[in-house]
């Protein structure tokens, strides 16, 4: 049977937040800037027709964006004992870059850790922890199976207007701590996402000085990494099982590439 | 039921080209251009970790892609008959922008001309008919419904990697003539896409003087665009009818974004 | 005589700040960015040879850099009463564009406010008079003449690796206000420079809500502008008369260019 | 006395080619690219005034350009035996980047090869020899001495305006050969220059496969290179001496930067 017909009924939730000059985002990488170089008009074709376009500078690394298991390294290894200096080049990474990310298409878990604490939002310096997970997978009712894709919600797109406290300069970002990170790969998911710029959790002042939770699931376990993901609308709908489409930017090499995540949730 | 078990034994087909730096692209905008900045090693943190990022040039029309209905204008005005003077400044559409695409997961409908005669490619300056369109839904015993995403096989895909071929400077490129355009908007199709640098057919020398396609679709009838799709795969499956997921990247007030596909194909 | 004979124990003085991702700049132009491309390394030629090469993002008012006379307009008009609206499209100005403005190869002058004032660096929020301007002519014991380069010394180039301070987010910047634009103009000066990103007075707190020195200079005598100076050393020398070499790069239709000016002072 | 009185009657020479998008460049290169972002009336500020703005995409070694000492290794190192692993980061090179070049202002030479043969424009395979620069410096009484700048005029600014010409896809380009470039270094030599994009003989077909001028000159000889000159008017001039001001971009770490070259010619 067809599977399109399964779909009535069913709502898309969008799980990208908007892309456009001065959104949120690293320092580290690249400032995303969307700039218009044609306008109607400029160039008339000969029968009246007018295009518009215009030029993109991002990175691999900002809004919305899936982790290439080549994106980060430690001790000079990347994941599978692979020296990373052997597969980096002008032309990115010879191997385990984001194009060889398989798109995914599968069951979405959401895990409200909101909803546990009875807050919108976790507040910034906020480590998430297993209990934490755990509470929220008993409270929906479901439980993360291996091949899974997981979202942790911590509301913090709801800060997403506010780019100081967003980023973090402010008071630094609730995310999953080093032991929250073991329990998901314990679970065996596949890919782990969230809402902040990087999935971790940053104690207020404290930066980006080690990245303990990328070292456990990209480099350690080869579990993909989502982030700045929107939450906002799933977390509203209470619905912790959808099918959710993640089909980042198959940029050859990059170590990371931009995403419009999509669930699927069925009536 | 949850719409995930009905993936199984599914496969899942990429329709989507790969990125990289000196791809095939239409010269009238800016030049894809992955660099990558950070190398594993260049900053190390204290505890060992070493992150890999990029910066990435591109534009909305580059690669496998989505227009926005606000893309193209005939004489001053855009789709709904809204004049592109009033909706275009330095931070883009404030209508009819790429954002304003519902990401669209649907039934799509793959319309195999190459099927029609017999070849794997369609020569450069073939221009796709009615006739072509109805042989072809014949041939697979499917029918365009209203809604519908429309995707025309054209083989071009193959030719990708031959750049000067691929851009049409040799000989033109095949696509959908006025008459092809027509008869989509009569199936009432939503979308419309084919694996060419623009759904257009251009004779040999001629060049984008002209685009009727595109002022048929996109400013008289609203349907979206999509191009540069890699269909080789599906093609080669002969799958007529498949679930298909295109979601492109919410650039707000772009005038298109990048996608990267997906159909699903049941067993 | 050969005028190269005549720089026997001249010294030439760089007049521009060192470009780095990362410089301080306007957050209204693109930020600066040199990203190494390819490595010694990454390409090998038959006989051993390597290169390495950048990519360079930036902007015409990012750095050191020369305002166009086009760059400004007031109740819709440049220099010269010409109509914006009619000289700009997707290639540019087609008028006042940075490449129509003359290299300056030609006497230099320095007002040096901080010498009046017995300050290394004036306050933020300083607004540089016409009076300020005659005591540093008066002090130097020179005269800007008509088609003179002016530039005026407020020693805030020292606070250059400061940015949230060179900015003007903390406490505003010092800078020439209208009325010392005026005296600029009726002493007929053709350039006029200084060291902080914009060539005006900016108050604590207020940001760059009106541009009255650019609208004066640019808009209504035709004067150009120079902005982002270091002119820390021409300050510590002392010398107020010199040859200034003022050679933007000839980007056709921009609004700015960078550049690197030099001070060539006599023994 | 003041140099400025020196310049009565002389005449300042451009001798950089414009800038703009889709002129002729290496393709090894990031394509260069001038975006208008905000156009006059885009935002206005309360008194009406209003500002146009830009986005700049290019290389180091795009349009006229200075190539530093580091941009060019020899069996893995750079000029004076510096090992060029050691020397580069996402930062750039740490020694002999563009920024380690002291502006040049001092006696350049042009060496007219153009006029030895008789000819506006050097065939495109034609490599020049020493026995040409001698020529050309007899012909014109000049003698290169210890620490100039010498140009050869080999007439191929003339085909600027021709792109597959220009970069040699037709054809090759002329320049110096290998023996060309030894007697430079044996003149002593501080800096050489000419019209083409790599200061190289290419001969037709062959592509840059190898470039021992680069390597004679840059890591031998550690004297630099200009490339991309437009020397169209100083050749027509016929002035074999002038001051030549070189001021490249201080871009920190780039292996080359853009340079606006300007010839003062005394009366």
């Amino acid at each position: 049977m067809s599977l399109w017909r399964h779909l009535d009924g069913s709502r898309i939730v969008d799980l990208a937040q908007p892309m456009r000059t001065g959104m949120p985002q690293s320092p580290n990488h690249p400032r995303f800037r969307m700039v218009i170089e044609r306008r109607h008009g400029d160039m008339v074709r000969e029968d009246g027709g007018s295009a518009a376009n215009e030029v993109i500078l991002t990175g691999g690394h900002v809004g919305t964006h899936v982790d290439a298991l080549g994106h980060v390294s430690q001790d000079g290894y990347v994941h599978g004992e692979v020296e990373a200096a052997g597969i980096q080049s002008h032309q990115g990474l010879s191997r385990l870059g984001i194009e060889t990310f398989t798109p995914y298409v599968g069951r979405g878990v959401l895990l409200d850790v909101t909803a546990v604490h009875g807050v919108d939002v976790l507040p910034p310096g906020y480590e998430v922890t297993p209990e934490d997970l755990e509470a929220a997978a008993h409270r929906a009712g479901v439980r993360p199976r291996a091949g899974d894709a997981v979202l942790i919600g911590t509301g913090w797109s709801r800060e997403w207007d506010r780019p100081a406290r967003f980023t973090g300069e402010e008071g630094g970002v609730p995310g999953p701590g080093p032991d929250a990170a073991r329990w998901l790969v314990e679970q065996g998911v596949a890919v782990a996402g969230g809402e902040t710029i990087a999935f971790e959790h940053i104690a207020a002042g404290r930066g980006h000085s080690t990245l303990p939770v990328h070292r456990i699931l990209l480099v350690e376990a080869g579990v993909h990494i989502v982030e700045t993901m929107r939450l906002t609308e799933l977390l509203g709908l209470g619905t912790p099982e959808f099918l959710l489409v993640l089909n980042p930017l198959p940029i050859v090499g990059a170590t990371g590439a931009p995403v419009r995540p999509l669930a699927v949730l069925t009536a």
